[in-house]
């Protein structure tokens, strides 16, 4: 897959099933496959943030997520080993956190100023999808100084939700995948991207 | 290290970190070396709760851990996973929670029985150590019916600790592993366990 949409995209998540299933062996061979894209490793780490993230970093990717639900001292770990080696970056991962805008007081005191604000796949699948609240903790946490990824369910319709709204990352999966023409599809995803954000999002 | 030490326990963990670092190798590969022990897979599942508990009893373990932060539609779907499985059981693991028996309500409904009461490296090494209120937690636990692991920075004097109440496993990692002689600290751990449990544990 990364071989068919590398060209439309500027980042590459390593899902964490895929991580789960075959180690970091998903994001080293990614990195050699796509030597000039970004790789976001969503490791979802909820301990041990300073190793975690140093085999992550270490196998090439870019951007590495820690769990939300983490202890504070194991999200300073690994932003302390991201903040030591040029251009990588730390996420927050939001999946099952209820108490966002109180937890991201602390993250910022940490430092951290990258998020995934994510709808679960079990939750998409089941029970939750976007709604106006989603909007308004997003725009929060933009105004607290966070660049926001989001993630979880994302159709090529739901882009115009977010209209207006400074996203920094979309994360899309199976509406790319689960296609018949994954880069053509992507190409769509783009232009729609850049005709409510322009072309210069980052 | 399970090879050194496996005779002596009754259950070996993969932790969180080896498993992101290779992939379900990990655990087939102690499933080959230790058929007749129980694998406990601690890879801690924030989210497709079904499909990440099936690549862990897959590749051989018995049990596997789930994120207490998770999705409770992903604490279902590893449930369920598990339940059709003869002999396999998902744990929940409390890495991060805050509100434990709030949410233990949650997960009892659901049908999950076990749960790792666990303080986390990170906590452990910077800033957390066990006491009293987690002593009272685990007994209310045990008494809405949660049969309780116990992890996180155990040794050998903090067995005592945990006199009177109904602990179900003892997950001993550094206490074993950073010793000279781990199959001896093995022998020392069971030896006083058994002091105050008898034998019978499980």
């Amino acid at each position: 897959m990364a071989q068919l949409v590398h060209k439309e995209v500027e980042v590459i998540e390593i899902g964490t099933p895929l991580n789960k299933a075959v180690g970091m062996l998903a994001v080293s061979t990614i990195r050699e496959l796509c030597p000039d894209k970004l790789i976001l490793a969503d490791i979802k780490t909820p301990d041990v943030g300073g190793l975690e993230a140093q085999l992550a970093f270490d196998a090439g990717a870019d951007w590495m997520t820690v769990l939300g639900a983490a202890p504070l001292d194991t999200v300073r770990l690994a932003f302390e080993e991201a903040s030591a080696r040029p251009g990588k970056e730390i996420f927050i991962e939001l999946t099952g956190i209820r108490d966002i805008l109180a937890r991201a007081r602390e993250w910022r005191d940490i430092g951290v100023e990258r998020m995934v604000y994510h709808r679960g796949w079990d939750e998409g699948n089941l029970s939750r999808s976007w709604g106006q609240q989603d909007l308004d903790t997003i725009r929060e946490l933009i105004d607290m100084g966070f660049k926001i990824a989001v993630a979880g369910g994302l159709g090529l319709d739901m882009i115009p939700f977010f209209k207006g709204v400074d996203i920094s990352v979309f994360v899309i999966g199976r509406a790319i995948r689960e296609t018949p023409d994954p880069a053509a599809t992507a190409r769509q995803f783009r232009a729609e991207i850049d005709r409510y954000w322009g072309s210069a999002s980052g």
